[in-house]
């Protein structure tokens, strides 16, 4: 037969999923000898159970009666007595802790007669009657659904008619008047009678503490905190101890560690003469644990050895709660410290030290994703903020600016010294001089990985996106009501997603030695590297100080946007010959070599991607409907030229329009069809690897050839991206090795993998478009349009532009892996999607095989925390 | 050692790819008896090592020596010999026929001396010497790169100096000073002399044949004809036989039965006393076979016997050359006869009946996608054309009327009884309307695939599609100068892309009892059942009438296009809640209604796969860019109520405004977001199905649910539809058996169906999306773009939206279908995208095993028989 039931005495802390956190830590306490209340745990498996059927398994009741008659014997005292009464509590405890959402039953054993029972015991006739009453109230509002607020009243009007203020200024005889208003009132609402039958107070309150498992804020939260929602709670019956007996009694919650620094000291509240709920109420301001040393030495030095045991037994930071019942200190609850990013990291190195646990241990203790808040400015915790909307926390990190609408007007104002946010319904390349001008970016559409955000973590810059709430007209925009003038300030936050009025003091990232500690611990170990994507010399510059081993993803078009080439861009672009295009493309030769040269310098001796050209070109001219709009008003009244040359304008995004350009010329199919740019490039980038091999750097240039979907395709890029690399170090007698590979972003790339990777000495999975394709998802489109509610719905349990979809997406590359290892055992590979900076994508990239991760320089240091985790996680 | 040369007594027909088509069947007529003047052909493997090293294999020349050696003892007559000289011809011979392409040389072996020799065995000096002029001619152009005129102006000057009209009036002395001129041309242009010795003329000659393998013509040819550049040729060498001695000889060409019509009867021509050129030459008009028997009857007997064996031991209809030299017959080549589709078919079916061959051979022997001739009107082979351009042919059939370039106006017009052709830049679901009522649809953009091509494939309807020389400006159209206005008349032929001025005469179709016999038969073979995507009662009774087994794809979504409905459709998308767009579902429910119940009356107790709505909402909108400009210009001088209308209008489709929507808000996603849509539909299905069920037909509904790339969303919009299919079942206490499927188009669907096929009873490939999705080709953009460049380039052998990649998206489907059946067994497998009609296609169907393809209706005779060549093609 299954065992339901559990005593204190039979757990233990590895059964946490059938006893819930709260009493696998209770029995656990109890095991290693700590003074817990004797009680026992009802299991997770009932909770099942009575979800499924309403009631509970056959012989379970006899089972907790049992346990009573039990507990009854170690106490001494008798359930529902006239005499030595004995209390208990009904607490829930799921598996992963809920704080505060399912319910709590106290005092359980009082009745007419037991409360007598237990005056009696304590002497002490008001306790035992404010105790009764105490009971009656949650009882009655948990289980009997009584409005709170009805107790409330009625002890107000209590108060008022003793000309009391305080509820402490009542007296028993209040109390028992009180509890008779109390009955009254449940009797009532709810047409039933308070029980006086012990046991059927029980019952009662353990039926709705598994009832509220399935309560609308528990499954909020659940929801918000991604629980499974099968996982059940648990039911712990405690004996009462009481902290509310007199000035040697009193309640507390303590660390083992300051949870917010991480220092290793004993952090904690104690409220004299109290009972847990009045910490919670907060109506009474507690002290610190240090004054209990003070007032009761010996206690104080108990809990100390409790500190002690616990942390070292648990070998974790810990957070427990107690109560001191007339100088006897009780555990009621112990479990691992929340605890900040800073403490979190602190604390593992500590004990890495302390010789309490390894260095494995201390990589697995902390969140990769927490490290973000480390890396960026955030707003100062103690700062007042108006917030006037909450969008998506898109990339993180605080900046405050003027509310400007327009790419060209951040960059002016930002020359004058101004601090600027720019504020568009949505980016686009286009905007980039912008974007990189402005203090931080708010859009009001676009998702997690919308041109915005994807963009702005790439910079490190603040970016709060798809505020669907503001609403942009001309010179302000409007937001519930409020209006916001271009030139106001503002304040985002991009780790939250809050958009606030006016300037918030922001506080500056530390990197303290334990950061750098723990990093390096991790690149020990992992066997996955870590490159960034980089652009540009300065954020090439900044991956390096952030510990990346390379640049996985270089994107060239980003140079292009530059405002001072996108003309001689646009012109190429117009250009009816191959060898009018070539005239433009030798005037940007020059700047694409500068680029390169920075970067390359940036880097030294570790390797380059570099990727040739990506987009669309009509990603460099201006939107057709804005042309169209334009032409049909100068048709109104506009001067022939002015006509002609719009008209012209049209016709080549016309001849270039698509109606999915994502899936349209873009790509490697654009270098196939103009040779010459990639030529160009190709040009570039070596006539920078050599100037720079020339002034004594061992560069690694790899040139990258994007969307391939067929071999042919790669072998006819690879051959022009050969020759010329052949040609230019020939030119210059140069001899500097290079590598030429391709991404692997189209599904039918990962499908032909064997014969692909004939050709290719690199992979590097661009996962963004690979999710794209995999799943018929536009990445621009999919997010606003419907991805919310697939996993509002739990149609997808995530977004797949964020954590890889290893099912599918995932399936494509374990074959793109294995079918090219075989045609090719050295290819190297790596991961330059966004997914390249997210834990579990980085394991799962680790668990295939690849050679490294890439990701913005700012998440560097998450992956390599990922990345050792990975391998820990995965060691056999 | 390689054998590089065989006698005609040792080859044979098996070995074309060695001895090229006309070597294997001299070899092989040779060895079944037949009269072929004696010869030897050297193998197209040193066609290949001479391309490769521009030089024979070692030892190969003093081969072909002994060989001439051979023919020389055969013949007894001597090479160069002044006496008895041996005369041979040097023809190329591919293994795939190239006729015309490469080049030929007859007469070789006269020279200066042996020239006399041939005067002395002939007795006829001008016959000698008009001979070795020939022979001069011929080296000197072929050979020796004289240009052919230049040898035609001497004759020409001769002529005049003689005072004569034809080269028959020149005289034996008259040739002789034409040969002297001849030299004399030929010194002067290449600096070197005509060679006298034969053994260099021979060498020179086989050099020019294998080179003429890569001249340019011959390459086109092969680009065009898709025949590989490996190939290579081979080189015969075969003593010459003359059929311009006198009356009694003569040259013909003739096949075996009427490769026209199919007929079994002799068919060729004749000419008396000429040699093969002149019949080419079209100088003279040669006499049908038939005058043989009359002048030669001996001959003529003898011929028939040829053709009797040729036929009996080729099995099939045979296309020959021969010469009569002084009354005795010479065969000079037989290969399998070309024929126009109709007689392909009718020589099959005959064949069989003459117990020639078997059925299944008679179903190997036509080419299913020339049943297209046989399906649709075409031009009247024998009219005037005066074409204006050449599109893509891109659905065939012929078609005539006036020049329309709106779809509201080409309805009005032909409402009052007017022939339109439909002329647009590229059509849109919009404009179904326009392309029913047309004749025939026309459009600049687009390929083979564009929505104007597959819509008018649907329909039956003649279309050219891509005619990207076509501008159109208003109320008219410009091409090559041409101007073509509103209301001329054009025909479109849409099986050659022709565009052509004025009204031309076409032919009707006729479906022979041998058409119907052969796919009678091909469906007593065939594995693959055959259905037919229709989306109306009249396409599903051509569907019926063509033999297609049920309905494999019904669009729902053009039933919503109709101009009667739309407006509904827009208010219903325009809703701004569920309530309100329910009302208007409402209304479009009993027009669905009725458009099934026609459907399921036409396909009786056949299954009929209904998909629910697949295209985004915005596609039933007006185009947000013309909105755009529409708002402008009414903003200038507008009202105030039409600009918010406008406003209005252009919000909502701003909303659903997608970057690109073939990744967008579409299919099954749309069912999931709204509901509401999907629950009409069904509800339109089944109440229909109920209907017709109860007039005593035995309906098979089948709802497919379309665009899955995750479980959960089938499993989603499967409740749906079957909470409302068993709804309306009870309402109408009716018991009917439907079936839940999905398409699986999404690469996701394909890598994850061992999940998906535990929630579909069937499957239906859309490989149109899923040749988009694993490609990453917009199927709208990429034809015009770069795909026809990538064919080109060889980058692609085929379109892959034409025929089915099985490399790529051919993976997926094996993989979808493996893992599909592993779950659920019963699975049913069917493919409605255009490869569903495309027999390379329907071969990978068959060999993945599965249960059905299904194609537009006209295509289904064509399925029909490629799925019984695919079951014959792969019988083991």
């Amino acid at each position: 037969m299954t065992k339901y039931i559990y005593s204190f005495e039979e757990g233990g802390k590895e059964m946490k999923s059938l006893l819930g956190g709260k009493g696998a830590n209770l029995a656990e306490m109890t095991k290693i000898g700590l003074p817990v209340p004797p009680g026992f745990t009802i299991t997770t498996e009932v909770c099942a159970y009575f979800t499924k059927n309403n009631k509970y398994p056959e012989g379970l009741w006899d089972d907790v009666l049992a346990h009573m008659k039990e507990l009854e014997k170690k106490t001494g005292k008798k359930f529902g007595d006239s005499e030595n009464p004995l209390l208990v509590s009904v607490r829930s405890g799921a598996p992963i802790s809920m704080p505060g959402m399912m319910d709590t039953i106290l005092n359980l054993g009082l009745n007419d007669v037991s409360v007598k029972g237990l005056e009696k015991q304590t002497g002490d006739e008001r306790f035992a009657y404010d105790s009764y009453r105490r009971l009656i109230q949650m009882f009655g509002n948990v289980v009997m659904g009584v409005p709170h607020e009805k107790f409330e009243e009625i002890i107000s009007e209590q108060k008022k008619k003793r000309g009391v203020k305080e509820d402490t200024e009542l007296t028993a005889a209040d109390w028992r008047e009180v509890i008779e208003k109390y009955k009254e009132l449940i009797k009532k609402e709810t047409g039933r009678e308070f029980p006086q039958d012990p046991y059927e107070q029980l019952r009662m309150s353990v039926d709705a503490v598994f009832k509220s498992w399935n309560n609308e804020r528990a499954i909020v939260y659940r929801k918000a905190n991604k629980i499974p929602d099968d996982l059940g709670t648990a039911v712990n019956i405690q004996t009462m101890v009481f902290g509310n007996m007199g000035p040697d009694s009193g309640t507390g919650v303590a660390f083992t560690r300051n949870p917010a620094t991480g220092e290793k000291e004993y952090f904690g509240e104690f409220l004299f003469n109290a009972q847990g709920e009045d910490v919670v109420a907060g109506i009474r301001t507690p002290k610190s644990i240090s004054d209990l040393k003070k007032e009761i030495p010996k206690v104080y030095e108990q809990l100390e050895n409790v500190f002690k045991t616990l942390e070292k037994h648990y070998r974790n930071m810990q957070d427990m709660e107690f109560t001191v019942e007339k100088g006897k200190l009780y555990m009621l609850q112990t479990r691992t410290g929340k605890r900040t990013a800073a403490a979190a990291v602190k604390i593992a190195v500590d004990m890495v030290n302390e010789g309490l646990i390894t260095k494995e241990e201390a990589i697995l203790r902390v969140n990769p994703n927490d490290l973000n808040q480390l890396l960026h400015r955030r707003l100062d915790p103690n700062a007042k903020k108006d917030v006037l909307v909450k969008g998506l926390g898109a990339s993180p990190g605080a900046a405050s600016g003027k509310v400007v609408f327009d790419a060209d007007e951040t960059v002016s104002l930002s020359e004058s010294g101004e601090k600027v946010i720019l504020v568009r319904n949505e980016t686009t390349p286009e905007d980039i001089h912008g974007m990189i001008a402005s203090q931080g970016i708010l859009t009001v559409h676009g998702g997690m990985t919308s041109h915005a955000a994807v963009v702005a973590r790439g910079m490190g810059k603040p970016c709060v996106a798809g505020c669907e709430d503001i609403e942009i007209h001309g010179d302000f925009f409007e937001v519930k009501g409020v209006r916001v003038e271009k030139g106001e300030e503002i304040t985002i936050d991009g780790s939250t997603g809050e958009v606030i009025k006016g300037i918030v003091p922001t506080v500056e990232p530390t990197l303290s030695g334990e950061f750098k500690t723990l990093l390096t611990w991790a690149d020990e170990i992992r066997d996955l590297g870590v490159r960034a994507n980089a652009d540009n010399p300065k954020d090439a510059v900044k991956a390096v100080e952030l510990g990346a081993e390379g640049i996985g993803l270089c994107r060239t078009e980003h140079m292009f946007f530059d405002p001072e080439r996108l003309p001689t861009v646009q012109k190429m672009i117009m250009s009816k010959t191959s060898e009018e295009r070539k005239k433009y493309l030798d005037l940007l030769l020059p700047m694409q070599r500068e680029d390169f040269v920075g970067i390359f310098k940036a880097m030294g001796s570790r390797p380059v991607i570099i990727r040739l050209i990506d987009p669309p070109l009509h990603e460099f001219l201006p939107k057709r409907e804005d042309l169209m709009v334009k032409l049909a008003l100068l048709k109104e009244h506009g001067n022939e030229n002015e006509i002609k040359e719009v008209q012209e304008l049209l016709d080549r995004v016309n001849e270039l329009h698509e109606a999915n350009p994502m899936l349209g010329l873009r790509g490697c199919r654009l270098g196939i069809i103009y040779p010459e740019i990639i030529e160009m490039q190709t040009r570039a980038i070596m006539e920078a690897a050599v100037e720079v091999k020339n002034e004594g750097v061992d560069v690694k240039p790899e040139i990258m050839i994007p969307l391939v979907g067929h071999v042919n395709e790669l072998r006819i890029a690879r051959e022009i991206v050969d020759r010329v690399a052949k040609s230019v170090l020939e030119e210059n007698g140069a001899d500097i090795h290079y590598m030429i590979g391709t991404m692997i972003e189209i599904p039918r790339a990962a499908l032909t993998s064997e014969e692909i990777a004939k050709h290719a000495e690199f992979y590097s999975f661009g996962t963004n478009d690979l999710t794209q394709m995999t799943f018929g998802y536009s990445r621009d489109d999919a997010e606003s349009k419907f991805l919310a509610q697939y996993i509002d719905k739990k149609i997808l349990k995530d977004n797949p532009f964020a954590v890889l979809d290893r099912d599918g997406v995932g399936k494509l590359m374990k074959m793109a892996v294995s079918d090219g290892k075989k045609s090719n055992p050295k290819l190297e590979l790596g991961i330059c999607g966004e997914h390249g900076g997210n834990p579990s994508s980085i394991e799962f990239c680790h668990i295939i095989g690849l050679n490294y991760v890439s990701c913005s320089p700012y998440r560097v240091p998450i992956a390599r925390l990922a990345a050792a985790q990975a391998k820990l996680k995965n060691k056999n």
